[in-house]
């Protein structure tokens, strides 16, 4: 990928006037690749980026991600495909981070499902439950919640479920729920402990995955969003 | 409606083990009427009813509405219909108003829709929007996080669009945009100061309405979902 450039910024998660939540995205590479080709790979990149990022359910009528070429460097469309996933994923992710009065990054990685758009409806419902924000805000290792978010949109084998947390990019995972029995919670409490928590459900019955990034549900939210402006 | 009687009683709002918030709603009548009407006509009724509240956008898996007859009384199919439909909005309303953590009672009335089902697709995306959840915690007359809300789930010309707040079941009115231009925000400022809020939103582009009902968002109810249990 040597010389392909790609900047990216970003800006949402917070009160923009007139008192929307705006998420503006900008864009910029030297990627010698035609405008069609372009849209095309940044359609696809926002799939599993942005449109797998929920803050507060709350969409904006005014979302926008742009993306800009100078055509300076040749390029191949699959290497620059990945860049960009790369880069939009990771400006996803920022955005979850900052969410409005978030104090913890929370990650829902679901697998095992039988197709992609139904890994992505699932891991987007997990992550958007109000009941499992305030469970993790709560450090409340409660996998009901997460299943109930899960069945609410989608169909699967209870049975077959596996639900693990992991705290940290480099922490440690305990499992809450295999093939539907219940684990040792305590354990799943102390990863709870940690700012950035990945919850990893299995549903293993078949072989695409989704993931989805959001944050904890607090009474900041609360705050900074009741204020009278 | 002489002699027909219905009787009602309904749960929610609330944690329930095992940690799932669950709406059972029960219904006796003495109506006689065959099992397949009873349905229909309570089917037709929980779509302006239960299906129009919404708490914390955590849909249970396990909500439930049933209705049991002894067919005792002779009764006419649009007169029990006319009676069920009393008595599941005023059921739903008070799930609403009981919603954990409320300090509000929240009613959106849209109206000057096209279809009902744009009107009940706007009205539920209003009454849901955290948004406007929070900013009816905090007595803020923010008419741009209600027009966001909508505009995020259906088209509406925004030159046409009325907003106004009703405070109480017999309290005062004030309009805050009327036709697309902002009005004097701080008598709206007043009325939200009232427990029990309605918003009225007119599209003036058709002549269907619809009417959800929900709650504001609080820290109180981060804090009841938060406690590890």
């Amino acid at each position: 990928y040597k010389n392909i450039k790609i900047g990216g910024i970003a800006k949402g998660s917070g009160m923009v006037a007139p008192n929307m939540a705006t998420m503006l995205c900008f864009l910029t590479t030297n990627a010698d690749l035609k405008s069609e080709a372009l849209q095309e790979i940044l359609e696809d990149s926002i799939k599993d980026s942005f449109n797998m990022l929920v803050i507060d359910n709350d969409m904006s009528t005014s979302d926008m991600v742009l993306i800009m070429s100078n055509g300076k460097q040749k390029c191949d469309p699959g290497d620059f495909k990945y860049l960009l996933n790369y880069a939009t994923r990771k400006l996803a992710q920022d955005l979850a981070s900052d969410g409005e009065g978030a104090t913890k990054f929370l990650t829902v990685e679901l697998s095992g499902v039988e197709s992609k758009e139904k890994a992505r409806t699932g891991a987007k419902a997990v992550v958007s439950s109000m009941l499992v924000k305030t469970a993790i805000h709560g450090e409340n290792p409660n996998w009901g919640r997460i299943a109930a978010a899960l069945g609410s949109v989608i169909e699967f084998d209870f049975d077959m479920m596996d639900i693990e947390f992991k705290g940290g990019p480099h922490g440690k995972s305990a499992m809450i729920l295999k093939k539907g029995v219940v684990f040792d919670r305590d354990s799943a409490r102390e990863i709870l402990k940690t700012r950035e928590i990945t919850i990893k459900i299995n549903l293993n019955s078949g072989e695409k995955k989704a993931t989805a990034w959001g944050c904890d549900l607090t009474p900041g939210y609360v705050k900074i969003n009741a204020e009278y402006n």
